[in-house]
């Protein structure tokens, strides 16, 4: 239930919805707008006594929210959030561009990536500390050492770090060394990280499962909203299908689809998406025609995207889209 | 297996290679670029037959092809294939748009939209005569009415017309009257379907199946260019996955994927694709950016997409990319 | 819309009935069950009027269908069909073995395994004469020779034939040699087909196309029903799911739902729905143990299930269930 | 990398090829079978030394395995692994059958179930303490409160007790309450539980993810194993396609497939696996055909599958199979 306070309404009447909202049973949750104040009762309580706040003083209307998710939903907050990593605005006018390895392998490696992405026109490092590995053969990444390096990254270069966190119990350590934690694909579900993720200070970057609808991603980043964190940028990074040419199905249209229904920022990821280096520039343009507020990508001194790869990608975001329906 | 001819390779040479190939029990293809002329030899047959043609006489080289589509693959034909639909250019510099209803339900309808959509900026109409319904007790389409109704909205508005064709039988009458035959998703192999289509003069435009892998696809095609028609323009239409959200994942990157591998036209169907109105100038603008040479989109007098929906989707597609990475 | 006769109803008032079922727009079709009749309008009437005779003489009730299809509906008839092909009943309380070659590649080839598979215990025989291939350059099938095969195969062997239908062009050479025919999991939605295949007098197996649900599957066996041909089989072949592991994913609750909802026999294709010699003779057992009223399985003289692979799969169906619920 | 060891091979010969196998830089893990003992080397290592064995004193033979997980593995393990729960055995001879609700919700609720279930054959009881939910504004579980109910439970009606874990916080405890912990669907990645579950001297069950492959859901397993817990059961649950008739799409193959893969147990979920109460008995019946070694089945007093139905399910699973290939 939503209830939205006329523009002219008190600090004291907004007081008394708040409280009568608790009283109903429900967790009250206040968005101040520009020009009005919305609070919403979350939870499970005594609707009726929420519809009875048609008539308290300073309130204009009670809404019903149709969708399971109530706080990253535009009919709770129509404008557009802008999440703030460390000074690059997410969500705002520009397309931020995060850019980094998958995994920290060496200081001299993520050093010399992150000044070449920056010289490409990245506004943030990515670079994986910890990493999520389907077989436990497999190289699981430097930890504590890779944040350290991290920190330095972002020092030499000025661009602010996100990395991925994996367990409860790295959080506090994390959050000490990056600007932004990341909850991979494989963790979008896992609600204890969820939960603790809600109660720190820092943003954080919500990938899609591979196989989570949009209504189930946005109910996990209900969990952080929720929590109390409302600095959660949503990442797009391709879904799973039949289809085995590319590693991923990108699923664009899901990044226009959440930002309707949600006005938290969403950002897409070409890598993982497509899985396909030779496709990176193409859905990258489309990425950014679509809505994303930024990109995501795997950027490394000599695998997969090198730099001047990266370059290449760069400039064909910028390129204008071809004209409409001239038949030559 | 492809025999590249060397640029001054007479025709005297040419034919001594392509008899050569039907002597070892393969069909030969021959594709004359700008530059230089390539002959494919499909099918199963003696393969060091072919090989040994390296040494005659105009060979530059001889390759084998690692995909199993051959005549639709870059590999056979490495520059861009264009499309001549009635005058209009699928392929070329343009992004052609086809614009119409589902089907056509009278003259009027058909009427009214061909010239809005006109007057929008399309340089296609489209409309259904004989449509495919999950249930026999949908509305099957108006058949030969329609199509004469197709034909007087084509000689009114100039936009050449392309209909869907379900069945062998009707293949001949609608050649009569329009000038482009569209395979729907359902059909996409229907093989006995695509082997007729491959002997008729007017160009196909082939959608991708709702569970089609892009090399599914693309050997669809090839049953029409080894059979003799190489007018064919691919559609990608969205594909079935466990997201309920939208009627289908719209499969941006396989419209960059098929560009990759093919030298056919790819254009791209954003009504299919997402089945939310909301969406379709997001997601025709990502379709435009990622490279599609064209757009179908469903326009309908008083359903779906209306005349002034399709206007801001066109004013859509004409805007240019936002600029990339400026944290303000 | 159901009108369900009383008991006593007589031919009169069941003629009466339909009568003012085709007065109100819609088609009539008429069940005769052992107890009572059934008279299903179908198609788009008007409404008020089939549930006016609520009241006419010899009407029980009249019922509104949720569901989309309706003769294929056990809301029509609660009976389960039996479908008899040759003499052997599909639906009746045995399970059937249809068993033979994806192809027909020779006369030997064939009649050593019509021999085989019938002393293993199976009583009909499948092979392919027309293949529906994803590749052009793929063997297409004997054609009418391999018909002429079949025939002598069920000759010699007194096992029905079935084999697959492709093209509308074929379906009265096909009728003329052999008891059954298929439609393929790509053809499931070609209605011409379809439609074509309504008004044969032989039955039809319909298999499950790969990204079909079980209601677009039961719609397509309303195609034939609505066409009038009620002798109808379906086949649960394996869907296209994110596994790569098995060529298919074998959907065997599939064969449960569609017997709840339908009166019509369903059968299972293990060969197809794993593509796994190992797993055949497992799933078999688990499709017997579903519900399937048959299973049709791919054997050949020395390719994928051998004669003696086929014999071993044979003896795990009649093995009794491992006892419930004792640790030991 | 495998080394057998001959059957007459001595525990000193045995040490010696320990000893090696570490010191070429894998991580040894022995497997005494009745008859002869295996020993796996791990890790990524140098592979020359390990194939240097060969000649070693006691060696039979060396064999690289081709799969990604080795300890779960029947190359590495070829006998079934029975895994002890509080007594009742998973893997032998009988199936196992696990009920109660999805939710402990009160102490009434659990012992009434737990009689219930007992009495109609089960021989474990399930019942969730901690619950995953796609919302935050859904019921989370009653926590400690409900592992002192399942305790009591298992002490009045002697079943061994199962309940899922969803954070590494909450391991201890909830091992002091129950019998074996469950990893549920969305954790089967969560990296961090896994290695944590590793530790700890209870059996784990693992889910399958609803979009995991075998072969992850495998590797999950090999997390587990690699840390040190062998006590490892396996749960298909249903997996998530383009089907919406059915909660997911019951993949039996798979039940199959990991029990010839893997020497682990594997039962399966019925309930998740199709979320529609009518199929339980049938696709229960084929989950015991198939070869799973056990079963999970939600039971509640008043919901879902009751007391009854649960006893209609028992009685189907013990009926034999209908005979095969009778035409009457």
């Amino acid at each position: 239930m939503i209830v939205n306070m006329s523009e002219k309404a008190t600090e004291r009447e907004i007081a008394h919805v708040i409280e009568r909202i608790r009283e109903a049973g429900y967790q009250p949750h206040v968005t101040r707008g520009v020009e009005r104040t919305i609070v919403a009762a979350v939870g499970n309580g005594r609707r009726h006594e929420i519809e009875a706040l048609l008539v308290a003083p300073g309130v204009e209307n009670v809404v019903a929210i149709a969708q399971p998710f109530k706080l990253v939903s535009r009919q709770v907050k129509p404008e557009r959030s802008v999440v703030n990593v460390g000074g690059v605005l997410i969500g705002g006018p520009g397309v931020v561009i995060i850019a980094g390895p998958c995994s920290v392998e060496s200081r001299e490696q993520l050093l010399s990536t992150a000044h070449a992405v920056k010289r490409a026109g990245a506004t943030m490092l990515r670079g994986g500390a910890y990493k999520p590995r389907t077989s436990p053969y497999d190289f699981q990444g430097l930890g504590l050492e890779a944040l350290k390096i991290l920190r330095e990254a972002r020092e030499q270069s000025g661009l602010p770090v996100v990395t991925e966190v994996m367990s409860t119990e790295d959080v506090d350590v994390i959050c000490e060394h990056v600007d932004m934690l990341q909850v991979g694909a494989r963790n979008m579900q896992n609600f204890a990280l969820l939960r603790r993720l809600a109660t720190v200070s820092k943003p954080v970057l919500l990938k899609r499962g591979p196989s989570a609808t949009v209504k189930e991603w946005l109910l996990a980043a209900e969990y952080l909203l929720s929590g109390g964190n409302s600095q959660v940028v949503l990442c797009e990074r391709g879904i799973k299908t039949f289809e085995t040419e590319m590693r991923n199905t990108f699923d664009l249209a899901a990044v226009a689809l959440a930002r309707d229904l949600s006005h938290l920022p969403v950002i897409a990821d070409p890598s993982h998406g497509t899985g396909k280096q030779s496709l990176i520039a193409a859905v990258s343009r489309a990425a950014v025609a679509v809505g994303a507020d930024g990109l995501i990508i795997e950027v490394h001194p000599c695998q997969s995207l090198d730099f001047a790869g990266f370059e290449k990608v760069m400039k064909a975001i910028a390129e204008p889209l071809r004209r409409a329906a001239i038949p030559v």
